[in-house]
């Protein structure tokens, strides 16, 4: 065998869970070599190298689905150690229950690779359920207007949410190519249809003359498809935070520039009273301006200082009204009807 | 069959709603074991897992199009559950009449399939034309240069349309993914042209000897670039909104450095003002300064403190001109001319 | 015949201007029908659907080209509805002498599709021509950093141009694809051939013997690469764009910079004045202080009002100086050499 | 030979430490053309002119891997130029007892290629693994948002990690495309199988009757897919930049917009207090008002100033608090909903 | 011939650089009818209308690289047109000595193409040598922490030098299509072999018994993959401009934000120094308080405003203080560390 590195770190026995035809359940532990010698295989066959994988190795198919290691033969499912992943509901209450149904016209191993691939986009489905609400809710309050800067739990929640979907998208992708693999070559999926090889009764039983690799390309082209919807979807709410980040972006400019308008109007209001308040000051001095003794003086010059005051803002108020006002000239015409192409009228172009 | 998955939770009847070649239409329930068993398809066939689908099996074509769910045969068309999904109107006065047309020489599965497919692109058009025009409203209005902060409900519409926009996109790509899986499979064609392989007297009489499997190409291809030209269209509003969003930034971002500018050439007047109206604050002291008792002292201080205020504002503010105006080298090229690339004067080059 | 939908409202009659072989031009009315049975078309051959599209038909060339709908026959080249387009010059003054030309040792047909994708191409050569001086023009304008708030006309006009250019990129794909659709299959480049089919003397005669399919597949495939040279133009223009908004983004952001440093130099110094302005209030006071009638007095809290100001505000400059120039480790790398990747050394590895 | 070029300056001796399939290492120097002559090579396929290529030459295979250049033979593995690069480690602590190891079935080429392949997904992975953990740390402290400004050195940082991990795709992708070249032909990979074509005694030998062509296409394959899971990760990562970075700006925005409210609310006080001491100025003046003696005045007069000022802060906050909150519609739907297709309910559309 | 269009004004003399096989250079003028007719080709062959083409015409190859026009022939490399183009030197120095090397075992076309190839390659490279050190530069200066506002004539030139770099990945992808339209057809490949169809003897004289078209493929790969690997390092170098601007924005952004705090803290200073000075102006009013007379109060009343203002302003900075760091939940987790995907522990999925 090529080779046998230690990194790696196999461990020389596998807690197994047999499913067979007749919806029997065993559960026992071997030795990865025998497992390997009894169904023929190579023990590099059984090394589960990759996080997703689907192969035909010598009339078996082996499959792995992130935590899911299984091999399936012609007669039985074994599922190699799945203690401690969380899968033994789904292994008790729904997978034995669908592979012992006698209901299906078509073989063994049609039925537990679809449970097994069902499983699969179930997963995937509820890992997109599990975070588009969460994104939704958080960005739902996020380009909400009146917020004048963003919470920053929910741009937490918002990072995290958005790179459980960048891992999402990549193991749906690891997924379709996958079953791309498997799809493009006629070849893998005889192979596939393990039943066809073995046991030619069951072939010829089928009461419809169903051809399985036709069977078992449609079985996997639907999987392929509901995985397809997965990605599509992801792809929009990606698409969704950027559109969504944009829109916060504007929001929280607006904000700003709304509050340095007021800032600005107050700053003018502060400089006019400065300004004529400069006038008091001076008439504070202790110096002669040999008014002091008119008592209209006082009022005079207090009705100047609050009236000039005012009329100076309101003349830089009103500056600044027609300063952000733009000059544009009167007439641009909108961008968005579809202008006629104007070199459509150019006849002469030589050619 | 392979599975009977109680989540898809099929109906057990079918309401049926049938046109045949002579242009009858009528409706009646059916249960969709018997359904199978007169169209000799496979409980599975009918289950319109898929939002978008089109799949010839056993001389039938089965077609899913959103709401839509049908089953072609060569001598009529089925319509399955059309009920409150607001279809009954184009059932009724648009789908009856063109099928029960005769002025067509191709067979009836070409009608009902151009009938359908039109149905399908004008849908996606409506939908195109519902976003578009609210979309470069909005757009209008928020790059409308005169306004200082984004007006919000527009923003909000702004969100809502880019994402029907996404969505449209997604159902724009299925569908012509969905051709495409047609178009590129000779085979396929073939099983679509369902009169060829059962009626080979209409295909004889056909008085122009038209290859059916080449008609159906092209009725295919057709719808085809029709949803080409609307994802195109799709492609570009996407980027006009990205475009806007850049131009309603620079927008935003120049209000506010003209009302910064202003907010500093004022900030500076303030600043002068409280310069020398310290002179008068200091002259206000109760303490002796000697100069109580002059009477032009009083109007010397006064006109040096507002003349001091005026010119010093008066230098800040040039200043301030000077610094925004950076000391760019005189003669900068300008980028833009194609620059001649210096390298290909390098004739030394060693090769 | 499929469909006859009143949608498209074929008016039926055409205005034809046909031009022969002998580069004679006549121009007639003919109903659609009547041409239709002279070429052994079918009415929906000449329904244009398509913006784009070069089919060849029972020998004939149908071709659409946005505004100019022609059919191209062996001996002779006919034009549809081209009245009201701004084609005549085109048609009168070039298209005609072409097609008389007597120097080209290639069949008609040749001649002819020349003619027109030349015009196409030049068509939207020109278009590119019209939007590139003005968007470049445009940018130069707007990257300019001594401008301090960007020319909103000019964003306006940027945004034109940038749709301009997004149409104009669709227009150049779809003509592409047009082309790439007859390229890809030597069967539909061979039906481009018409002579080579109809008249086997020109074949014959021809004095270099010269493969039909060969000299089509080479002049195609001429104005596929003119219309890729147009793609890759236009997509730099619009990488221009994207690169010019970043630097109009950073200019903007400077000014702003500055103006908030200057800004807050002088509110410094304004604090500074307020501080010790404080000192000549309290002196202000009404309030006995005892020192009311040492002269010396004034002049020393004035001087110290003064001078402490300057000195604080001082103070207050030089720790902004340092406040903004960080406290960067005094030796970081520069990113941009060619870093030595570190794992490289690392031999020890397992494998 | 086609071409000398002096500008690769190949140093004409190699030194080369040979592995021999019983696990002798030999280490010598060796002129360039005796060692071409010696293995029937050309002095051209010795260049080693792309920093990774896999080719197969004469019964040889040559290979480079960055800085490792070995040539495979079906006897021995020769690497060439090893010193001074860090891999002497690697090469007599794990590729010579690797190589010796007698446990493999498959022959000596098996051996030496997954060693090699081995090493370079081993190099890609450790610089990936010291680029992530740096670039999640840095991100983890810049998108803080208790963080008021980004601190520089964590940006550089950043650059240059998302530099590290560019120029890592870059590698990573040359490294599946040349796998990939091989992967593509099948003729190639039969040239690979180097025994097969020298040794037919080992290949009857092997007990399993293994197809030689067939067990390196699962080789190469298998580093692909590892080349590819390493290239989904680095994707991953530089999406995670780029989302970081939004959220960095917006934690930026927010930060602004809480200081510029609360400049804002300050400034109204200051406006406020301004205002009213005008006054107080007033009142300062040495103008004669009347109310001089009456010591009732005072306390009213400060009462009003304090008062007045208070009351006209607390509206212009109540202003402003009215003002940040837009008067939206109050019924705006919420974005995210799937809003049902308006355009599906339309029948009516002609078809 | 197809066209003769007064466009393309082609010259009807060309000077032509004649290199032989035994390294004789000659130059001479010559028409282009009479060029044509020697190499019996067609006038539309030497239009060299495209900026980058390579075609093999009638056993010549006809090479056209921006500048550089040539026709090979299997004996001698005819340059056209090459004055004024800074070809030259390259010419006289480097292509002869190369072209007139005995050393070569493969036929003349495999030389000259070899040089023409490589000598394309040194020209993309040496512009991207003149690119990279400028660009490096110029972000390196632009990316320093310490600048607070973006020099602009850096600006300048980095709009510059990504223009340039845009132009050079265009340049690079069409030189790389041009390659691999050749290496994509065998026939294409064999027809490049010019000796092997003229010259069966130099065929039989190699030594090697070497397969042109086998030759002619690796050396035409060979600088394929010279361009890939200038086109990854030109991607890369944009990427670099992309993250660098970012981090420019965050620089520009983090300065504003320390600027804004301090403005805001000073704000809060003088407001605090307005409030409490608002007492001393009230006293500063002509107006009887009682207190006029005593001492204390003088010193009571001043060291209350500038410690209330001291106090105050206290207040408002920790009230900031507290302010900008957010209340955020105590135990957010970090969000990095690879989330165990919570859906795989749902075993209940429904399948």
């Amino acid at each position: 065998r090529v080779t046998d590195t230690p990194v790696s770190s196999v461990s020389p026995a596998f807690v197994v869970m047999k499913f067979d035809q007749e919806g029997n359940v065993t559960s026992f532990e071997k030795k990865k070599t025998e497992l390997c010698q009894e169904l023929s295989l190579q023990a590099r066959d059984l090394r589960f190298q990759h996080s997703t994988s689907l192969t035909a190795r010598n009339n078996c198919i082996i499959i792995r689905m992130e935590l899911l290691k299984a091999i399936l033969t012609p007669q039985s499912l074994l599922v190699l150690d799945f203690r401690g992943l969380g899968l033994e509901r789904w292994l008790v209450l729904d997978l034995a229950p669908q592979l012992a149904s006698q209901t299906h016209t078509l073989p063994f191993e049609f039925r537990a690779l679809e449970a097994i691939l069902q499983h699969k986009v179930n997963t995937l489905q509820a890992r997109l359920n599990d975070v588009e609400p969460v994104m939704l809710d958080t960005l739902e309050s996020l380009v909400d207007p009146k917020i004048l800067s963003a919470d920053r739990s929910k741009l937490h929640i918002l990072l995290q949410t958005s790179k459980s979907l960048s891992e999402l998208e990549t193991d749906i992708k690891v997924f379709k190519d996958s079953l791309l693999k498997i799809l493009d070559e006629d070849e893998i999926i005889e192979e596939f249809c393990l039943t066809k090889w073995t046991d030619p009764r069951v072939f010829e039983e089928s009461s419809l003359g169903i051809d399985h690799a036709e069977e078992m390309e449609l079985l996997l082209e639907n999987y392929y498809m509901q995985a397809e919807e997965l990605g599509n979807k992801a792809r929009e709410l990606k698409g969704l935070i950027d559109d969504s980040e944009s829109v916060i972006f504007i929001n929280l400019d607006s904000h700003r520039n709304v509050m340095m308008r007021l800032n600005l109007q107050l700053t003018m209001g502060s400089f006019s009273l400065t300004l004529f308040g400069l006038i008091g000051v001076a008439f504070g001095m202790n110096l002669t301006s040999c008014f002091e003794e008119d008592p209209r003086v006082f009022w005079l010059v207090t009705g100047f200082m609050f009236l000039g005051s005012g009329l100076i803002w309101r003349r830089l108020l009103s500056f600044l009204g027609r300063h952000l006002e733009p000059s544009v000239p009167p007439l641009i015409p909108p961008v968005w009807k579809r202008n006629l192409k104007a070199s459509d009228n150019r006849t002469g172009v030589k050619c």
